[in-house]
């Protein structure tokens, strides 16, 4: 039951073919979800320049290539994370325009080319093989209609490469850090900057690093007030959240 | 708004008051929730013979009182757990008829005496430290309106024991298992009847017993198909769940 | 020894030929279990519509087979959980009734197919990953003689399409709940109705998810007092208890 | 070494008195990190607004004293968090003008009142025990010259009140969200809109509740894209995340 | 039903009084548990010198004086563990000749004093804080009639005061090592003997210890083959398990 | 330097050729080690009927078969554990008397065929995917020269299938017992018998079973007193222990 | 048996009192530990300068005033570690010189002020919290002959100041850091120099700090390479290894 | 901006070119970094002997071979770690020179074979599955210039072989200790020498070794003093620390 139908209830109402008992009684036993007017509205506002998303990993070619096809019968931007190539040859036929962003292991069919975001992102990694999860931000802070500005291998064992780039910093108006090991980028940014920053520990590490843990729970203490984490290896989360805070 | 409220509605639109374009514009400002008339009756139907509960931990005297007492003015019973006796004094003075169930911890004020429960249900627990969360599981079937079997210090190390005692066990519509330390107990119950066991693993022990959680882990993961798990010293949990199991 | 033996020893010392204290000897070197006349009974009498149950996981497909074909030879429902194809094409040549469900990765053979349950078990999951191990709780909530409605991708990021369809969970009579990551649905779910709720962590997710350890913790903690929950990935636990509980 | 005294250097080597190359051997011996013009800044802009933050558990009402009046004798807010009430009397005997947010837990000196937040934060929580924590984020919140609004007692189990006030959550600029327990409460928000989520954990729970730890990790893991996390119980770290973006 | 009331049933069938077939059904309905007579003299064997046990922690000493006064009207040994001297004071009033052994923390009534060990118990600690638990196991292996050999102190970081000692490990039939921190002495023990070894994880310790945890951890990896382990702290078990192998 | 060296020295300060300060000199730089002739005398003895053990896992054939073929030039027992059929190949191929024994994954040389063992060791099995552990603790207690009696799949979710086989444990003088999910049955044997229990947790089960660690810790807190653990898997280790024990 | 006792035994075998046979019995008798000469002689060396320890925690004041007054009989210094002012002013009682540091927490005997150390140990800590860790270790290093130069509250959220006193870091010969929450100051200062640096995880913090886990974790995965760690909270440990280091 | 820039920008000063406030203002603007001169010179002089090192793992063999070329363009020794053969045959058609050190599964390249180290590196490993990571620190030490003495095969289960090995203890200035399993040898090496040691868990063992993690433990919780650890199987990082420490 959207808007139309219950416009027409009212209707029958004011044409006394329903009674207002009778019509009461109808709405009860509607599953009152139905009547988020709002919601649908509110959600079409905020889904301007939101991407549809999928999540590649554990899902054949095949399938991802119909979900992906299927998305892209509607207007706007597609994403594609944890993918690998050979998903990507199987989008690629249904979709010809789709891309392949190779660092962030995703698929981006950009159609809405729109600027939302109002500044800079910067997106920053401690290390080399940080890399795969800065790239899934940037692809997702881009794919949202942000300017991303990235900052890798700045990790806080060699602080004077950071500070060296203390200017990309201070011109971003939100920072993702992407860390594995022990995770203490996001604090040495957070220092320098007054601007949130959105901290994503990564699986890069061995032994005590325990697949990122050990970079979470830094991250999750960290002793700069303004960051906050989301998951291991979220660089898709990491760039979305990044995104909304941008629009604001 | 409620039922009125819209009769109203319609009312007005049949009327001629109100067009049917803005008695959709009305009902898409209002806080839907509020139409969720079936929800209301329903919870009403729902809460035949279920307790009001407080979760006395934490809580002074002074709080836990004038809590119990306000909830006191409606009908129905009242439980709170994790109650000590000085909390109890203090409640006493305000609802004279409360009354204290030591070895739970519990207080109760229980006025609907009817039965809900079909058959009996069995608590069990594995040594005699696990009693106080088994009472708890016990007043809470019993305010709940069931009739109650206690089985204690029927241990795996003494198999015989609770073996002696299959009767009670075979005899019950649904089994709660309290058991600390190993938590092996509910294990060897599920083996021996065709009825639900809900487990409640108990923070009894040290050292490896880490609080419960090996007790925890252990019935997780039970060899007997038959076992739910609730969480540690949760006795009113696994009385409740085993209440709303024997009003089926 | 079994009703017979021991009818034929009470005659023998009828007859004379045994004394009593010849019998009671007897009896003393008997192992004990062998007297357990009424566990027979009543294990015939719970096994009514009970299936036999393999795991399949770890098994060579010629090993199940055996297993699967030789459980045929007696009467009832057999169900073999986590297996693969190329397990149900060993089972299929030596048992051609045998079937294989695919999303539930299980074989199953049902010969017994009255209904045992008194009414609808529902079947929720949080999202599409989420649906083998439903399926698994789908699977064996039919072989064991119920009516299964399944409600899928209703996780709780978008609540609205769980409260959509909650005619679906109130006419149910107990409720499994799949979700896996935070785990949260089945606290909703449970805040929702008045009947048992069967949770069940499902391995879904990467990085903090812990392989199911993230949802199972969620889950044990919930904050709604009629969940109960089974082990990670353990739709098969939860699809039974939910069918003794139909049951009762 | 400041502008000041870098300008004299270049007066001198201007004026013939140093050398080039002796200009280059003082600088190259300078710390330098008192180059940092713009850091100085820099700062003081970051700064205005910005309370100071003095952690008072583990300190003697004597020592939160010398400090909280140490800090009163420069310009602007002044925060102490997890005070109790025998620290804020030592405090008041000092900073006469010095307040006690009692739910919080918290001392204030509120002597810069503009409003620096551009819209509202909204301060959500699941059960009244995590209102601590939330009124740690709102005392915070409010320091930084933010407008507040809260919304208590609104856990997953009990979804209906969660979306009786869904526009107080559709009219925040950024949401802080408190839960305990399974920590579900952030994933349902963050599906309901579409502005940052910070998400706290807070200790609330027993068992496996794990002292915030199983709600840290459901929220970690949490299906909302716009959800990030901080600490457990670090209602005031949320609080200043949340001001950093409401000013953007 | 005992021996007797079995015998006094054949005779009753001897006597036509009882059919066989009725014989049959009155058997059917005993707990068959009580025909376990070979368990009852089986377990009177077996506990001969056996003590009987209480675990003090916890309970008040009016508690403890119940329970250990009501076990001393029978005879044999009784052992309290984990008992304080005011538990103590309150048995001593009950039970005359109970003894408080200090160090152990424990209460005994030993009357039966035969020896039952065939060799020496060793009870090795490597450090002066274990000994509380040494003792523990000294006591419970004293109590089963063992003569015990005590070697403390001796932890890895001295590796030759253990060494000098080693007669006393080569002297002894069984040997229990109780070890904190890292856990390495039942290693290095075991590599010294070709015996048994009992190893007990201890509590002592700070930081990374994690209250026996990484001692245990230790234990359970010992590159010693003959070395198990027993609880965190427990050394009445140690000491338990050294009591029956040196019996054997 | 062996006591023959030792002598000669001696020899030597008899005859004036060295004088008692020069003795001291040489003793002084002598690795103290080598006096050690209890110990070589005390191996030997120890070394009796102890097989030399190598761990297959990890190994290539080729490396496997190098070593088992250098340790066969000596006299005494050979036990390779954690070896395919693969790495067999290549063993057998330098040592013909060499066997593999498949359920145990192990490849044994047995040449010293002496019963060290007093009494019978039991080997019990919860489930059918612990025999493989079982099997290990059996083909080491087998070439230690002990008899062994096996009980397989009697896991405490059916209790009797245990209980009916009581007298294989009644007879033995040390209980191996191996289980992975719950780990209880260790608790549930070792209160049927009054001899040492080994156990064994296993890495069988799924989810919260975390490869042996649920019941690795439900048998560190089992509640029967005569239980004693080795780590997850270690079957050798468990039937190494068992041997020593059976002795005595 | 000391260098002379064996002096002694080679004399009585020239002067024929002693065969060589009998003293080859009588060395093979003798606890060979005792023949360590080196390693007395060594010791005495290596003790130069090292303080007899104690760990004060958890002993009553007398006991601690005793230990320290027995070892003050020797020579040397003494320092007694996590001890209180009760138990100082009970160490003072009995050993007038006795001093009490207090940030350290530690009680101090110093008599051999020799330096032993070749160069600056420069101590580190990240918050004030971390300083009685630290002083911990400026106290060992001290007693233990070195010079110290201290430099507190140098967090890496506040990056400036560690860099404004890197002349600290680059003057010393080797670096203490202690941290809690994150750990991560370690990194930072092991990039900046190319000395050893220890790293003393602390138990500041809250929530996921775990009570130091978080910072241990960290600082084991150090992305510095000169980075060694020891235990949470070991102030005393650092200094020791310090220490060692210095005097090389 | 180097050194000459400056001192290009001075001599503009001098030259009137550039007034002192503009230069000012250009010193403002330049990455405060690039002045770090010192830090330069301090790097060079620290790099003396230091290896440029790659992490190979994870890395195709195109991927290492590239980076180990470029870096084989300037002077001074590479090292690649965690190299497999495959990956050094890539380097190997780059950099003639380069060579394979199998048993440490590194990459070296070799040129400056001054001596850095002042004494001896002893590098002890418990088992033989250790020596890849004792090789690694092997590997790493030599190639930083220092003299090596391996001391493997001597784990705490048979203490003599340690013992016996005494002397290669005593004679090093620093000492690696590499131990799997229960971690225990630093402990006992520690005891027996004066000198730092650097402990090394590695991932050797199964079940409760948790990949290291109970080494790690048992060796943070060492009651040696003179001991630190490194992350599990880090043996590039336990080189790396011994050889800072050699040369001092």
């Amino acid at each position: 039951m959207n808007t139309n139908s219950i416009r027409k209830l009212f209707e029958q109402v004011r044409a006394g073919k329903v009674s207002p008992d009778e019509a009461v009684q109808r709405l009860r036993h509607l599953p009152f979800e139905d009547l988020g007017f709002a919601k649908v509205d509110h959600h079409r506002a905020l889904r301007a320049g939101m991407p549809e998303v999928i999540f590649g990993q554990g899902k054949t070619p095949a399938q991802l290539a119909t979900i992906f096809s299927r998305l892209a019968k509607h207007e706007g931007n597609i994403l594609a994370t944890r993918a690998d190539k050979e998903q990507f040859a199987a989008v690629k036929k249904k979709v010809r325009r789709a891309e392949y962003r190779e660092p962030a292991r995703s698929i981006v069919l950009q159609r809405d080319k729109e600027k939302y975001g109002k500044g800079i992102i910067a997106i920053v990694s401690a290390g080399t093989s940080d890399i795969p999860v800065a790239e899934e931000a940037v692809v997702t802070a881009e794919i949202m209609g942000n300017d991303v500005e990235r900052l890798y291998d700045v990790g806080v064992a060699g602080i004077h490469r950071l500070l060296a780039n203390r200017r990309t910093l201070t011109r971003a108006r939100v920072i993702v850090v992407c860390a594995g090991m022990e995770g203490a980028l996001p604090s040495v940014v957070g220092g320098l900057v007054g601007v949130p920053v959105i901290a994503v520990p990564t699986s890069v590490g061995y032994g005590a690093a325990f697949k990122g843990v050990a970079a979470m729970l830094g991250m999750m203490n960290s002793c700069a007030s303004n960051v906050s984490v989301v998951n291991i290896d979220n660089g898709f989360g990491a760039g979305y959240v990044a995104s909304l805070i941008n629009r604001l």
